[in-house]
């Protein structure tokens, strides 16, 4: 139905694991290297060239690595110079320009545009129209809301360049405003339409414009039981390394 | 122009109806219906098939029904299992998941994300760029403008799951958050970039993080003509069942 | 590596000027005129007809204009009826509908979506992700960020559409709602997530919802260097008509 190799360009100096398949219309270019097991659907451009391409021709694609077990949903482009690890997933139409480090587990939901040059640990999950500006740090476990924007030019335009840092665990809901260089630490929540300009220390609730810590997110209980809901990952397992098994025991595990 | 038959992928067990037209590297996909005289622009996926086809070999698509007389614009992705009306437009790269229904009359622009899994009535105008979450209700003749998201879960990330309401003729302004489970009522008017936690009665205007209902609508004076001018539908008539008519006949005419 | 020549369409109406690429999956549509030295990436589509060509025969395509040394991503489409100067650039995924009029040395950012009859100068940069109603004005050296929305219609829905207005050298953060028809001038800097209903003297800082001018941005000062960062053209030159030359002298040689 979606695999019917019309069109599929594959540079030969692309390399390809087993069982990989391309969608109609995709295009993988110059020294992209994919893992074994991974689709990308159709009308994709993995290993898009920089600017520099279209203007010295001596120019060669820095290498592009995506990993195993992945799936790249159609209509997205990722830049070549990226180094994305297994079990990478996204929506539609991502964009991701050159020079991001991202961890195994990831999934970067559709129309989310990342601007490249930042960093971000495992199992990190970008929902819809997500913004990564530049020199930005992501965690592990970060889970990240539509329309939420990280910046990094304090005073614009300049030539500074300062992006957010998030922690483990932490949750930034959606339409927020991360300004330049700000720290939020793990455990976090930042809610709705906040604009954060000052740090967050770790476990706490942070809220409006400018966000300000309001109570500690153990404080939250859930609608569905009662109890406290945070450390979300007591009570929340679909897709994490700890189903079926819970947080405390998964997190002894990777202590022995 | 742009209809050259270049590279058309029309499943055999997709059905179309008369005189429909479908764009160059368009796919309509398995079990797709799609009503008479619909065009489907160029670079469009119809019928896109859920994650598990990916993974299952007996896979089988959910039927996809398209109305007549709709428009689809370029580079949209419409999945599986969604029923669509009649008279139904989208603008460019629009993305809408699987199990929506969506009455007739409807427009959905540029570039809007709709996540599957809710309703929306008749003639309701999405211009670009909307967010709608899972488990949203929308009724008739309801407006929504640009980055406004609909939201579900009340303590990210959780199990829970439940959508806002928005009442018939509701206008939802620009950058506005509606969360968890909100209802708001008929003929209410949102204001730019609130947040709305609370439920909103029928008329009410309600603007602010959090959002208040400061006053009612039909106190609001048109710019145009310096008259009171909500309920809009007596102000308002372009593409409206009541064009040319009148609301007040309309509203008689269908009560007969 | 992205110009193969494969299933590119220039239509026998359009005017390609010397040292025109076009990438793969391409189309060039009726009436539309290209610059020499410009590339058009893949996929995508300039000259887009007006939706009267879906119902009329008889339909001609406005003229499009783009002028040279340009380069349009990927999956970009144009409408036609745009005039668009020399040195225009975009990112991917952008939308421009009918009868802009965009100046020279202008960038549009990835996602971004110009909703058609507005006017732009020179050197003008629209980061990602950046809403332009109609009916919009656009000095020159005018920055505006992702997730900014440009509005029109003062009571939605109407007949009326005031578009706001933007002098030279403003900036626009990330997250602002400009309001119809509001009026900002010269050398301001409007902070994050801010609601800008009311009109803007020439260089204030204003913030907030409802934004609210706080001081002269010639008392903010620079991360970097600790002085006044602010007007900025005195220190930022990358891409500016005063790179190697100074704000000053650049003034004067333009008066003489």
């Amino acid at each position: 139905m979606k695999f019917n190799n019309h069109n599929v360009y594959v540079s030969p100096k692309a390399t390809l694991g087993k069982n990989v398949k391309i969608g109609d219309y995709t295009s993988i270019l110059d020294n992209v290297v994919i893992g074994d097991n991974t689709t990308i659907s159709n009308n994709c451009i993995i290993g898009e060239p920089l600017s520099d391409y279209y203007e010295n021709e001596e120019y060669t694609n820095p290498q592009t690595i995506i990993g195993s077990n992945s799936l790249i949903r159609s209509h997205t482009i990722i830049y070549c110079g990226n180094i994305i690890g297994n079990n990478f997933s996204t929506g539609h139409r991502v964009t991701i320009r050159e020079k991001m480090k991202i961890g195994n587990h990831c999934r970067i939901g559709t129309l989310s545009d990342l601007q490249g040059f930042s960093e971000m640990g495992d199992y990190c999950w970008l929902h819809s129209n997500v913004h990564i500006g530049q020199q930005s740090k992501i965690g592990n476990f970060v889970f990240i809301y539509p329309y939420t924007v990280f910046t990094n030019d304090p005073h614009p335009p300049s030539n500074v360049c300062i992006g957010p840092t998030v922690g483990d665990y932490s949750q930034i809901a959606v339409s927020v405003v991360l300004l330049p260089g700000v720290k939020i630490g793990k455990h976090v929540l930042i809610g709705a339409q906040s604009v954060v300009g000052k740090d967050i220390e770790d476990y706490q609730l942070a809220v409006g414009n400018p966000a300000k810590s309001i109570k500690d997110v153990r404080e939250l209980k859930s609608k569905e039981t009662g109890k406290s809901h945070y450390p979300w990952p007591y009570n929340f397992e679909r897709g994490m390394p700890w189903q079926g098994l819970g947080f405390d025991k998964w997190i002894e595990s990777k202590n022995k």
